[in-house]
């Protein structure tokens, strides 16, 4: 069920009502002075009705781990993880978002925003040597990464031959791909999209194990595009494709 | 000649890079403790031959306006602005990305970013009610707003008024227009992509002057795409729609 620690701090006022939402607040802290706003009321009576403990406080940033908590901080019931056979099972066809790296907290979760806006549902994510995903991926996330399916895995390499052997198409995204992503024909199909870091792109045998390489063609006056933008490009390119948006 | 201001001040490597490159830079702080990275040795070097003082110092953080300046703070000329029908003819047919609003610096750079990607050279930004196009801004733009032409305005209704009588046709992003922006026909004439605020959206005058409001479709399950994704995704759009990308 994975390790402890998913999610286990949530801040920010829309992702800590969609941790509440999802079942997972066990305290919630918030500001006295938010109380004059309804929907921090509203919050407040939400938490306490579903169990959970509050606590008025007068400053929550002292303790909070995104600069801008809104008032609101949520010790939670860790996520949980699921296995690569649910992942696939999200979507019909699948559509998983796979994380090589997980270096940046903000960009991942503002990755998901976009995944799930284009109706993703399935995540993978190495679990060595890599924080958790924390409260900065939750903030970002507004709320999206209540609502995708987890897997942990301890290598990407692994899970993306599991995930061969389950029907689906490994399409890595990096600068160097030959082909573009924009029409690229297998996006019908079950698919993951593989994802790197900024900068540094996919590992070697993380790219190594993708059925294809794709790129997002763009104008030289500009290196690369930022991780998270380009992966939204990618998920809606996915959504565009089978009719999911339109 | 626009207000001083713009981008007088530039943190982190990428961005302290292209200001140089723009002849802009005046003074380049550099950590001594870098130096051993042949690329800010080479930067040191650049900055002496185009006549910009250089110094050594323990630390730019404690001046730095970005959380992450990455040991280089250059204080440059501001970037000087232009005219609308500059801005107007920057890219043929008119390519033109107009900001709303200037409250998210990050996103701001970030929206520049794309829209550069996708072959944008003209920016409009408001000059009223709002900071400069600062520090946070150009970090995030990772040297694209230094290839970009713009525009500070007053009103943007105004503005707007007045590229409708340059030619452009006016387009706003909201969520709550009734058009798709996917496939949306007037992206190849000569265009102004006019973007609001994250979760505000377009002010009503400023809807008024558009000729179309368009939204991004997107499953239910988020209430609302990140600013900038929307905007990344816009651009493209209309990169795509004129085969400047494939």
């Amino acid at each position: 069920m994975g390790r402890a620690g998913i999610g286990d701090s949530v801040e920010g006022f829309h992702a800590v009502s969609a941790a509440l939402a999802a079942g997972r607040v066990v305290t919630l802290n918030v500001e006295h002075r938010r109380l004059n706003r309804p929907e921090y009321t509203r919050l407040a009576d939400d938490a306490r009705r579903a169990g959970a403990h509050v606590a008025f406080v007068d400053d929550v940033r002292d303790g909070a781990k995104t600069s801008a908590p809104q008032g609101v901080v949520a010790e939670c019931r860790a996520k949980e993880t699921v296995t690569l056979e649910a992942v696939v099972a999200a979507s019909d066809p699948a559509a998983v978002l796979v994380f090589d790296h997980l270096e940046d907290q903000r960009n991942l979760g503002a990755a998901v925003r976009s995944a799930v806006a284009a109706g993703f549902r399935a995540v993978v994510v190495p679990s060595r040597r890599s924080a958790p995903i924390g409260a900065a991926a939750f903030k970002a996330a507004v709320g999206a990464l209540e609502v995708v399916s987890i897997a942990e895995v301890s290598s990407i390499p692994e899970a993306l031959r599991r995930l061969e052997a389950l029907g689906v198409w490994r399409v890595g995204l990096d600068g160097s791909g030959e082909r573009s992503l924009f029409g690229f024909e297998l996006l019908t199909e079950p698919v993951a999209i593989v994802v790197g870091a900024e900068g540094a792109g996919l590992h070697r045998l993380t790219a190594e194990r993708c059925d294809a390489i794709v790129r997002i063609p763009h104008d030289d006056a500009v290196e690369s595009l930022n991780a998270s933008v380009a992966t939204s490009l990618a998920v809606f390119e996915v959504a565009r494709a089978r009719g999911w948006v339109s």
